[in-house]
């Protein structure tokens, strides 16, 4: 516990000797918990004079109410890419038997009137978790000044903004598809990006051109794509027009990996045979693919769970520091 | 600023060196402030820790900011159900250019801790638009208590339930599939329900058996199924089983119908030739199923639209009636 700060529930949770869980449901009258956690934590409270804060206090009197899933997209792309239910499904479960509600907030930002703004500012939710943050919504800067606890699933794209966030090695993601491209013998290697105002889809792109400019390979074949499968199947048809001799592509979802590998079928190139394809999600499209989808995994349930974690710390009043999960490729039939 | 006392908008005004009433516009996202006050205004929130009273703010705005829709169904079924994503579609469409943000609120709602009640409860939003409400939900009666602005998209499964609502003629639907099915010659005609605990369940169970009533025919082969596709292949099976010289079946939703469909090939029945079926819900499976299904007419996206118009008149304090909109058959193939 660092000397002249307010005592956190960290600090509570280690002088009882439980995890932070147990000392949480204590201290929000639970009853799931054993006799002893129970007297343990009440002495370290008692002990370090820990005084749950504003929202502590209120998920004590079960008045505290709602987190809000922000996404700044479209409803149609919301229910159509299988990331934001799984996104959800992962911040539902961890939010678990809280006594919080989880509200679903989309729509694009900049619709002029600003409702999805104004309705952050009104204080109507106890914390955010934004998913899927685009370089101009202005989120993290409305979220700052509303001080309203909030954490990003992704990292923020501003450097400036100094937000908790949860995100996955996206670079290190790509690095590896591209690897393991380079290392079946493919030499004309080109990618479909993400949208490029995300730091997903920024960081996808990097870690393959890192690949390649380290493996003596033009890095000329990029095409840039939305996530969503129409954008994915034209961003092939362009590669394969600039490049006919292709010979694999880091595709950087799989909703537009499996576009990607109709494109060239209709094209007539065998994948992985004449093209090699690898995705990124490790989704069920995946494995429902014919060929099934070579893919890095982007483990959706377990960012959301440490989403969840991270926003209940802050509305703890923690300080927190961003997580940043592993990956890892997962080898199939299509490169 | 009162010591120990949270910071109100005046103070927050007083510090920025503006009127209570542009420190208002700031707050509530307005356009009309000069870049200095607005700056000025979220320097002062940020200090001052402030966090705007909703109620009165909404005294300041006199505008309405969010309406909610509210499904008791798990997220998994919302997402995985073409109805819950066409009707939130629609309402979005509805509210179109009001500066409203759609809020979608989604759970179980006898899951132990009343969360949705007590977030319904708390005053968040301005209306809500019910969508899949269930006989033991107790939904309407909280509404009614909250005496938030309310409507039902479906109606009521309660008859005291003195709630505005809009639905589809669900009876008639159900009886123009019934007698298609009659018409084309079928004999042992069986149904596989929605939810009985819904009024769409009960009604179009209701409109099969008149029907079949008139025809003089038996009305025993009935099926409870619950509008998905795993509990539609279920509910088919046991139809096979009891009947296995079945040649009808009105299925109260196209994705258990499409489900119903693969049931009958497994089973060596041809469709529509050994069993003709019926659908409900006129979606996308409709047209891409192999056979294109024969069904009935789910206006939701104008549903979703009434039911937008009559929260508005309801927010507006008018009385409204219920809309209950006519439906049609749409023959393809199936039947």
């Amino acid at each position: 516990m660092a000397t002249g700060n307010a005592p956190t529930l960290e600090d509570v949770a280690a002088r009882a000797g439980v995890s932070r869980a147990t000392a949480s449901r204590v201290i929000n009258a639970d009853p799931r918990v054993r006799e002893a956690a129970r007297l343990a934590v009440h002495a370290a409270v008692a002990q370090l004079g820990y005084r749950p804060n504003r929202a502590a206090r209120r998920l004590v009197t079960r008045a505290a109410d709602s987190i809000a899933v922000v996404v700044p997209e479209s409803d149609e792309r919301v229910f159509s890419d299988p990331f934001f239910s799984g996104t959800l499904r992962g911040v539902t479960r961890a939010v678990g038997d809280l006594p919080m509600q989880v509200v679903l907030v989309m729509g694009k930002p900049d619709d002029g009137d600003h409702r999805m703004e104004r309705y952050l500012r009104g204080g109507h939710t106890d914390g955010a978790i934004v998913v899927s943050h685009h370089q101009n919504d202005n989120l993290w800067r409305v979220l700052a000044e509303t001080q309203l606890p909030s954490v990003f699933l992704g990292r923020p794209y501003a450097e400036e903004a100094r937000v908790p966030y949860v995100d996955v090695d996206n670079a290190a993601g790509a690095a590896l598809a591209a690897r393991h491209l380079v290392e079946r013998g493919c030499r004309r290697i080109g990618t479909v990006t993400g949208p490029l105002d995300m730091s997903a889809g920024q960081d996808r792109l990097d870690g393959w051109q890192r690949v390649l400019v380290e493996a003596g390979l033009s890095t000329d074949l990029v095409e840039i794509g939305d996530f969503a499968a129409a954008g994915g199947a034209q961003a092939t048809r362009r590669l394969l027009e600039r490049c006919p001799d292709l010979d694999g592509i880091f595709v950087a979802s799989d909703q537009m990996a499996v576009a990607a590998i109709g494109e060239l079928a209709v094209a007539g190139r065998r994948v992985p045979e004449d093209v090699a394809v690898v995705g990124y999600d490790d989704s069920t499209a995946a494995t429902m693919s014919r060929p099934a989808l070579t893919t890095v995994v982007n483990p959706i349930a377990e960012m959301a769970s440490r989403a969840v974690d991270l926003l209940l710390r802050v509305m703890d009043g923690d300080e927190v520091e961003p997580a940043i999960l592993p990956t890892a490729l997962v080898v199939r039939e299509s490169a």
